[in-house]
C-alpha cells in the first residue's frame, strides 16, 4: 500500500490501515515521524477523555459502559487500554479486553491495548501518538483507560482532555487519595459502585477531601456516582463530561491544555533527539568511552565526567534570523 | 558544619552528617555534585541487595530478618526503602517502617524511606546515590527495598549487586513472572511464607519456569524458601546471597556490573546535563517559542519542529587530544 493510500485509507477509518498506522507509531517504526507530520493539521477534533483509578475500581465495566453511551449519541468511539507498566500485576486487562468484545463487533468502536514501553518518549508519549491517529481517523471520542500504579499511567492518563478518576468506596481511597497531587489531577471523579455499603458518605468525605485541598479559587471538580455494573449514573457522568468540556471551552482553557501538552511534547522531543546525537556520534561516544575508565577506576566522579562531555556541546544561533 | 567536618563525620558513620549528606543528595541540594565527586574514590565496600515483589509478598518483614541476621554476624547495615511511585497504594510502607523502629533503636542499623522523585535521573538515580553515601559511610550492607509496581521500582532494585526478587505462592505469581523480563533481572528468588499451602509445588513450578526460561547458558539462579515472620530460612538466604556474591567476584562479573552501572549513569548524567542546557539558553528557548506558536497553529508538526531546534547544537571536538 502507497503512504498517500494509507493516508486517505486512515482518513476514511478503514480498519487495516488504522491498525497498520497505530502499529507503525506505537513500535516507532520507519516511516512514524512523517505519518505524525502528516496528519498533524488535522489533530484536535476528537474528544480525548481518560479515566484512571486503582485496579479493582472497575474502570473497564465503566469504559464499556461509556462505550455504549456514546454510541447510543451517534458517536463513534476509539479506546485506547494502557496496560499495567507492572510486571507483577498484569493479569486482569486482557480478560477485561476480552470482555469488551461485545462492543468490538460494531465498527463505530476501535479497542486498542497498548503495552509497549520505551517508545520514544515513553509510554505518555506513544499513547498520546495513538490518539492522534486515532483522531485523525475521525473518532468522535477516544478513552484512554489506564490502571493507575504508576508515575507514567498517571501522565497517560493527563494527556487526555478530560482526566477522569475512579474510585470504590472501599480500600481506604478517600485518604490515599490526598496523597502525590492527585486531586489536582483529575477534572471529574468517578465514586463508582456506589450502591455499596458506605458509597453516599464515601462521595460526601470526597468532596470535602477535594474542596479543602483545592481551596475555594480553583473550579469544584464534579463527583459522579456511579454502578458501572448495573448501568447506573453513567448519563449522569457523560453529562459531567460534556460539562467540563464546555468549562474548558467557554473558558479558554482547551488551547491552553493543547499548547501546554504540545510544548511538553516538544520539549521531550528535542531531549530524545539530543540523546540520539549522543548515542549515535563517534567523538561523543569515544569522549565516553575514556571517561569511563577513569569513572570505574575512581580517578574522576561521573559528575565531573559528564560536564567535561557536555562542553563539546555548543549552539551555533542561525543566520540570517528566524523563520519557520 | 564545614565541608571537610561534614565528609570526615561521614566516613565516621556519625548519623547528623549522615543524614545531612543523604539529603543533600536525595534532594540534589546545593553541593551534591561536589558530596559525590569527594566520596566517588571511596566506593565499592558495601555489598548492595536489592529486594522487589508485588504488595504483600512481605518484603519488609524480611528485610527485618535480614538486618537481624546480618547484624548478629557482626556486620553494619543500611536498609534504604522505596516508597512505591504509585499515588493509590503508598499507605503500607509507613507501618513498616515503624514496625521496623525495633531493629532501628541499634546503631549498627540505619534505616532511610525515599520518596522523592523527578532528581537528576529520576528514583533509579537518586537511590543509587544514596547508596553511595551510605557506602561512603561505611556501612558492610545495604538493603534497598522496593515494592515493585513499576518500572521504576525495577530500576531500583536491578541497581544493587544481588537483586533478590520475592514472590508467595498465592496470587499467580508463578505465572506473571513470566512476563516483562523479569525472570532475567532477579539474581535470585524468594519463595515467601512458603509454609503456606502449596509453597513446595509453587517453588518447584518457579524453578522449572526459571530453568526454562534462561535455558542452559546461563547460571540458575537459587530459589530460596523462606516464611520471613516466623524466621524460617533467613540462613539459607544470607547464604544463597553470600553465594551470589562469590559467583560475581570469582568470574570477574561484579566488575562488569560496577562497569555498566556506572556506564549507565555516565550516560544519565549526560542527558541531564543536555536538558539543562536546553532549559537555560536563551537562544533555543526563544526557538521552542516560536516554533510552539506554530506547532499549535497545526502549521509544523512538533517533530519537524525539534528537528529543526537540534540542529542549533554543534560538536566542537577538543583540541590538544583528549586528557582526563
Amino acid at each position: 500500500m502507497s503512504w498517500d493510500a494509507l493516508l486517505g485509507d486512515l482518513r476514511a477509518r478503514k480498519m487495516a490501515a488504522l491498525a497498520r498506522a497505530i502499529s507503525v507509531v506505537e513500535n516507532g517504526r520507519a516511516g512514524f515521524e512523517k505519518l505524525l507530520i502528516a496528519i498533524h493539521g488535522d489533530l484536535g477534533r476528537a474528544r480525548r477523555i481518560g479515566l484512571t483509578g486503582p485496579p479493582g475500581a472497575g474502570k473497564s465495566t465503566l469504559t464499556e459502559e461509556l462505550v455504549s453511551a456514546y454510541r447510543a449519541h451517534g458517536f463513534t468511539v476509539a479506546v485506547v487500554a494502557v496496560d499495567p507498566t507492572s510486571p507483577f500485576t498484569g493479569g486482569a486487562l486482557l480478560g477485561d479486553r476480552i470482555r469488551m468484545e461485545s462492543v468490538a463487533l460494531d465498527d463505530g468502536v476501535y479497542i486498542r491495548s497498548m503495552a509497549t514501553r520505551g517508545s520514544l518518549g515513553g509510554l505518555a508519549t506513544s499513547t498520546r501518538e495513538v490518539c492522534d491517529v486515532l483522531d485523525a481517523a475521525g473518532f468522535d471520542r477516544i478513552l484512554i483507560e489506564t490502571v493507575g500504579v504508576g508515575q507514567s499511567e498517571l501522565d497517560v492518563a493527563r494527556s487526555a482532555d478530560t482526566t477522569i478518576l475512579v474510585l470504590v468506596p472501599e480500600s481506604g481511597d478517600g485518604i490515599q487519595v490526598l496523597k502525590a497531587g492527585v486531586i489536582e489531577v483529575a477534572d471529574l471523579f468517578v465514586v463508582n459502585k456506589s450502591d455499596r455499603p458506605g458509597g453516599r458518605e464515601f462521595a460526601e468525605d470526597l468532596r470535602s477531601i477535594i474542596a479543602l485541598r483545592l481551596g475555594e479559587s480553583q473550579r469544584m471538580p464534579a463527583v459522579v456516582l456511579t454502578a458501572a455494573s448495573i448501568g447506573e449514573g453513567i448519563d449522569r457522568l457523560t453529562q459531567a463530561i460534556g460539562e467540563h468540556r464546555s468549562h474548558l471551552e467557554t473558558n479558554r482553557l482547551m488551547e491552553r491544555k493543547r499548547s501546554d501538552a504540545l510544548r511538553s511534547r516538544l520539549d521531550t522531543l528535542v531531549e530524545e533527539k539530543l540523546k540520539d546525537i549522543v548515542r549515535e556520534n563517534g567523538y561523543i561516544q569515544g569522549r565516553l568511552e575514556q571517561a569511563l575508565d577513569d569513572v570505574v577506576a575512581g580517578r574522576i566522579s561521573p559528575y565531573r565526567a559528564a560536564a567535561e562531555i557536555v562542553r563539546a556541546f555548543k549552539i551555533k544561533k542561525r543566520e540570517g534570523g528566524p523563520t519557520a
